[in-house]
């Protein structure tokens, strides 16, 4: 079962909360990056994580039982925990979606090495869980939200580590299914090409 | 162009190196939990990052230019900056994977809160990212790397988060194709089915 949690808190407090814990996401980003690069000795790594557990015990001195869910205030969504676009989710490149005025969606965003596959180039599935996630916004609303039935991505080259865009918009809406397509692109032009049928869940119809 | 680093580590020097650089990364990734699940307040916050900020600084006292590549040692592979797979990447679940006797691939793994799309669940793009893993891996050998050309994901239901099985193997190999098929499931059978079609890349051939 799929549930939101409703907060309702102000737009004020959800500005102070992203004030807060936007800087700790992106320190722990720059981390990240950090321990896959680094070349310093076995007596400084364990320093460093001397440093990364006791900050890890203070940030569990009180915790969310489980995931952090998304998050609903004022009718706006919080999807703060999400792997792609969460404010609070180190893990997130992050992806800054934007809504064009014919309805699609569109980022320009970075990836560095935390998303390598291929030397220098970006994971073929990282493509895939970011095309997943732009068609998916596309094909959905704050009224309608829609998960992914099925998705195909096609991959023209390899995708360069480094800026990168993406964009996504509907084809069409069948009932409870929508069409969408959209592409993973860099400065050269279309790497990967991606369509996809995005569901209607029982409990949003 | 997709170049690996030929480096000749003798086999004690690598596990030297995986006995350091492991459990700084398993470090790493509880704290991203722990930044994504914390409730404590802004001043605590601000400590935690200070710690983080420093670890950061200290391993940044050296590093690699670049991303990490794929190391070649004594014939084998170290792919750890991999985000499905990488020791080295706190971003990967990390996934370890078994070759069956039959030559397909296999892992049971699991995904906590860093990995959530809708509430309680996986991120459907979190399943296509390691889908496109398990099965790339099944295509490919050691002597004979294959890269995605085209894969098509079929969602069944939502994954929920916890502890998760993923499978993938070959069905038929044409000149520089190989098509393989996979799927991931939890406890109460399959989620999602995977096929895709991987291709021999023109410097391998």
């Amino acid at each position: 079962m799929v549930e939101f949690t409703v907060e309702n808190l102000s737009v004020e407090e959800v500005e102070r909360l992203r004030g807060v814990f936007g800087p700790l996401t992106e320190s722990v980003r720059e981390l990240i990056d950090a321990t896959i690069r680094t070349e310093v000795d076995a007596d400084v790594v364990a320093v460093a994580r001397a440093e990364i557990d006791a900050a890890t015990a203070r940030l569990r001195e009180r915790q969310l039982p489980g995931p952090y869910g998304v998050r609903i205030s004022d009718g706006d969504q919080m999807p703060w925990g999400n792997p792609v676009i969460g404010l609070r989710n180190p893990i997130a490149p992050p992806v800054v979606l934007h809504r064009a005025d014919d309805g699609g969606v569109w980022c320009d965003f970075h990836l560095g090495a935390a998303f390598e596959g291929p030397p220098g180039h970006v994971h073929g599935g990282v493509s895939a869980l970011i095309l997943d996630h732009v068609l998916g916004e596309a094909a959905s609303s704050a009224e309608h939200p829609r998960l992914t039935g099925t998705i195909s991505l096609r991959y023209l080259r390899t995708t360069p580590l480094g800026d990168l865009h993406a964009e996504a918009g509907i084809v069409r809406t069948e009932g409870i299914k929508t069409y969408a397509v959209g592409h993973l692109a860099d400065a050269n032009g279309v790497t990967v090409e991606a369509e996809g049928v995005f569901i209607t869940p029982k409990w949003a119809r």
